[in-house]
């Protein structure tokens, strides 16, 4: 797909810092970035957001709230202060959705560390709704659930959304976490308009370590433009985040990385 | 649980061949193997089967057919002669099932290539059915869609067996690959009778390869006897086989690894 919905994840070029970023996606003709919330903390939200819009720049998401799972309750409330400073940023930044990682899970107990996370997010919705800042549930790759997020597919996401009740709270959708669902078409068209982002990168083999590991798109397996035709049928119609967590991409030139993204986006997405 | 199920799978012990495995198994008081069909080449059907039987064993499983994933048809056809020959090698050891392991994801089509599954379980259930030799297909993690089987959850194996319609044809359940499930008790108990498997080891972090990063019962994330308790409710009252991949293990004494199978099995199942 062109250019006009394309936004860069901080992640992908993680040597470089917002302003750098902000350069960056602007030289390339990239028209939104989608910040991890380390680059936002070294300038203030406020400063960040002053930045990215004198550049003309969209936010697409935030980079991430979530992680309600703990042991001890301590923990929990900890969690709740962290989302809800996490909900004043995204607020500031004007970005689409702040993305909700679901946390690993605890104690040998997934049903109980998914009613952790419904309690976490139904705690801070009012918050959410008072700033006008959608949350997206992002489920990850089930090799993700001890250390990641116990909310491994998009239907066990959506259903959590509904399950919240309140139109504030949606999904995202990552093509790397979900691709290898036999459901995963259904369940594009169930989410339908909670779909807050889509994120693409690609699915390479070996697996080497479980967070790292993604490709180019174009690179791997997955079918992305008919990934990208069942979300734009089910109404998203947001910016799509490059968003590939690569040991390999990060030993690279930040610049040549971003011409590469671009070209494949445009012919891989 | 007691050793009385138990089922030492050779993979678990790989350097050992069949007689050492077979000696192995009657010294630690284990009264079941399952074999990879390399050590059975080894011998030979025949004669592996006598040793076994001289020895009192059960044989719990043949490991593996299925890969009917392929991009040609020639390739596809050499496939079903392969299944073919592990049924009659099944079928010689007396085996309670042959592990139908359903090939990797094809041309960035998972739709298609579960389509070329269901034809390859098609063409050999009538040989199946002749030997009387069980086909359990067994869904692995979705980590491994891209290198071993495009059936990543256990509902999805159901549902395929249920289409090839007819009873030789089962599921067998792995807790490492499907204990991530959001459904995973409900599909268990959906599974009923035609579970014709139940394996355990544990999910321990980091991920080093998809393959082999196995652990020992006790050792990771999962709730071994609260999946043992569902398997069994649901009517499955075979073996239960430990099939541990893991580098660590394989570069240990297998006799000191067989002490620490049966020890947690005992206290972690």
């Amino acid at each position: 797909m062109d250019l006009s919905r394309c936004s860069l994840n901080s992640i992908t070029v993680r040597s470089l810092r917002l302003p750098e970023l902000v350069d960056t996606a602007v030289a390339h003709g990239i028209p939104a970035i989608a910040p991890w919330r380390d680059i936002i903390d070294d300038l203030g939200a406020a400063k960040a957001a002053q930045v990215i819009r004198d550049a003309g720049l969209r936010v697409s998401s935030l980079c991430r709230g979530g992680m309600f799972t703990a042991e001890d309750a301590a923990a929990r409330r900890a969690a709740l202060d962290d989302n809800r400073r996490a909900i004043e940023q995204a607020h500031e930044l004007g970005a689409a959705v702040l993305v909700l990682v679901c946390g690993p899970v605890v104690g040998r107990d997934p049903a109980g560390s998914r009613e952790m996370i419904f309690d976490g997010i139904s705690a801070i919705v009012d918050d959410a709704r008072a700033a006008n800042v959608p949350l997206g549930i992002e489920p990850l790759h089930p090799m993700m659930i001890a250390d990641r997020s116990v909310i491994t597919t998009l239907g066990e996401a959506t259903t959590l959304a509904e399950r919240v009740g309140d139109d504030i709270v949606g999904v995202v959708v990552d093509a790397y976490h979900v691709w290898w669902d036999v459901a995963i078409e259904h369940e594009i068209t169930r989410a339908g308009k909670r779909i807050l982002g889509f994120h693409v990168s690609d699915w390479v083999v070996p697996i080497i370590g479980q967070l790292s590991s993604r490709g180019l798109m174009g690179d791997g397996h997955i079918d992305l433009p008919r990934m990208r035709a069942s979300v734009t049928a089910a109404g998203y119609d947001g910016d799509v985040e490059v968003e590939i967590l690569s040991d390999s991409l990060w030993s690279r030139d930040p610049q040549e990385v971003v011409r590469s993204v671009r070209e494949r986006f445009v012919t891989h997405v």
